[in-house]
């Protein structure tokens, strides 16, 4: 046997690289439970046995439920949010396509992205990062080109900590005859995500941010009118991994009742989303949500008691997501290395424009907590406080509480 | 707030549905052992801490030692095998691009259908079910194909359990100005793969099956030759999850030392895959083949003594992947379900023409011990005797034994 070993090395201990644990308020990953990590760490079976199978038909329920959903076209995608976001596009656009995309950050143009690679024409409606999508302008860009044939929008926009209006962008798109795309990654768990009352025709979302579960798989659903279309496809899926009509026949029972094998599914992984998605209905969506609003409430009071300032308006501003801007004189990379190494703490820097103006302050799911937001509070306080700005602390902390507290019981 | 939450449901608790364990002698997933689960249920942190992007670093690094290169461009993809077999395609197939694949089962079929989605120009060179990818064939296609840009095949083909000559192969591409592109889901830790030694351009890998780790992750590794022509690329690259160009600035550091987000990595699956990297440079390579090659000794002479046949030719097996004839008069379905509610143990169907015709029995990573060949062929000769197939177990299992001690002590 020649094994020819010549490449050698000495891997260290993962203990020794790993820190204990992070307080995550980025923008994702969230804290995942010690109940959701223990599901994903039983033992793996295959992708084929039928308790996966009996598995996944009940992560197809759990979904649906989170989703707000009776679309049968439900299900994770094997990979990350943005395969979830390339599955949608990648079945529904055939070469020439229109697409008009409404975009308002990062995620937004990475949608257009998708199109070009995948030869669409693309419209682009375009929105100062900060604002929200504008249906009135939207509505144009419909009138304006009767032949598109999807609206593209993102609903939780992640760089700019944005909520736009989905259920109207929705019900615009229907009105000209256009499918609805929507970008629910930052959104789902942590806001409303009314996927069949919205009329949306295609979702996709993440399982990191608001469902806590570890990052690598992505929820997506399709409405029957999607389905439809993806299925008179005249020229085939550029992507044969993300090929709907391929996936489906493991996601689905065929007629005979059999699974087709397509891919390995992460099988640990999907573990995991489902204990996420059963502690997601043990709270309730309704209370989830009401969590992110809460925490969000003494968050935003307590950063302003700092003497720090919210670019976004108040009125579209993501509970579960916080853009902050920087002070001036304050460089972001330093209080950020500073609340890692002081207090394990993790907040999300600035993408694009907001790069080095601005932080994001997560909140979502596990993250979403009383004690978080005191600690996020205290450590920033003592940060800025540090590197030359100076701002009260304690006031900031009992503005957070005191606010907190007055939502939660009026509530 | 208008939460409108109408879809309910009820989710079964996780332990419920899942077998407290399962024997994995498929395809894949392999046993997943217990260091490796623990590893992947440490805490999540972010896919941009400094500590991740440490461990990164030494995943590259035992990603390297595992291939046998010392290529910079080696890192796993945030994806199942499927999505690395289409990083190497996507990204190194442009329209009209000439692309030999030699094919000997699925999985180079499935290449065929990746250069067709890309609008390739595909040559097919096919061999029979159960032959392995002949060189001389291949190189009359070369021959015929000056303008041919890649040569891919299967080093493993998972199908059929044959094993291709890869040295030749690749050595033949390079002879003719070829890249080749090499399939190693199977072959990675079970059989020697020799990326620096073969001289392979492009090769991908999956982590659950001779490397035991979870599924969902597809290691890849790529020559500077592979890398430059990626980087000449005239058309974008279809997939923008898959898009190296980009995917390259988060998993290495550019100029100023930064990484730039592109998705966010499954980190806990980059924990469980970096503890089985961990594993595979404990055992050492060379022993780790050894061990597959002995238990595969072991488990044939059994499988002959039951009265069972292999159809591929001996000196082309694959030591992980068995793959048997199924005996006239015994339904391929009636013994694997009988094997997993008996004694919880998994082997595997045949695919295509080989389905309904032939199991394929694992010895895979984790999987290939005594006790598993011992058991499968206890197991295997009740199940056959229980569905009317007479075979003499006793006599299996002594001449597996027997074999197994034999090579062990001859190595």
């Amino acid at each position: 046997m020649n094994n020819s070993v010549t490449v050698e090395n000495k891997l260290v201990d993962l203990k020794a690289i790993l820190p204990e644990k992070r307080i995550l308020m980025g923008p994702g990953p969230s804290n995942v439970s010690a109940r959701v990590l223990a599901a994903s760490a039983m033992a793996t079976i295959g992708h084929l046995d039928p308790a996966f199978l009996a598995l996944m038909e009940e992560i197809k329920t759990g979904l649906r439920y989170a989703f707000q959903t009776k679309n049968t076209l439900t299900f994770p995608v094997s990979a990350p949010g943005s395969a979830g976001m390339e599955t949608c596009f990648t079945n529904l656009v055939e070469k020439g396509d229109k697409v008009i995309v409404a975009h308002n950050g990062v995620f937004g143009k990475r949608m257009c992205e998708n199109v070009e690679r995948l030869g669409g024409e693309l419209v682009e409606v375009a929105f100062a990062w900060g604002e929200a999508v504008e249906p009135a302008k939207v509505e144009q860009a419909l009138t304006a080109h009767p032949d598109a044939k999807i609206l593209a929008f993102v609903h939780a926009e992640t760089s700019t900590g944005v909520l736009s209006d989905a259920a109207a962008l929705c019900a615009l798109a229907a009105k000209h005859d256009c499918l609805s795309l929507v970008d629910t990654v930052t959104s789902l768990g942590g806001v409303p995500v009314n996927v069949d009352a919205w009329g949306a025709d295609a979702v996709y979302s993440g399982t990191q941010k608001c469902l806590s579960s570890m990052p690598g798989i992505s929820p997506v659903s399709f409405s029957s009118k999607a389905a439809a279309v993806i299925k008179a496809r005249k020229t085939p899926v550029a992507s044969w991994f993300l090929d709907l009509s391929l996936v489906m026949n493991y996601w689905e029972a065929g007629a005979g009742g059999a699974r087709v094998y397509h891919h390995t599914a992460p099988v640990n992984a999907m573990y995991g989303l489902y204990e996420s998605l059963r502690s997601l209905q043990e709270e309730g969506l309704t209370a989830a949500h009401a969590r992110h609003a809460h925490m969000h409430i003494g968050l935003t009071a307590g950063l302003k008691a700092l003497g720090l300032t919210l670019p976004v308006a108040a009125q579209i501003r993501l509970p579960q997501l916080n853009v902050v801007s920087i002070p001036e004189g304050i460089k972001d990379t330093d209080i950020r290395r500073y609340l890692l190494k002081n207090f394990n703490l993790e907040i999300g820097a600035g993408l694009g424009p907001y790069a080095g103006k601005t932080w994001r302050i997560g909140l979502m799911g596990n993250s979403a907590t009383r004690e978080n937001v005191t600690l996020c509070l205290a450590a920033l306080g003592d940060a800025l406080n540090t590197h030359g700005f100076k701002c009260d602390t304690g006031k900031a902390l009992s503005a957070a509480l005191t606010a907190l507290k007055y939502s939660e019981t009026n509530e």
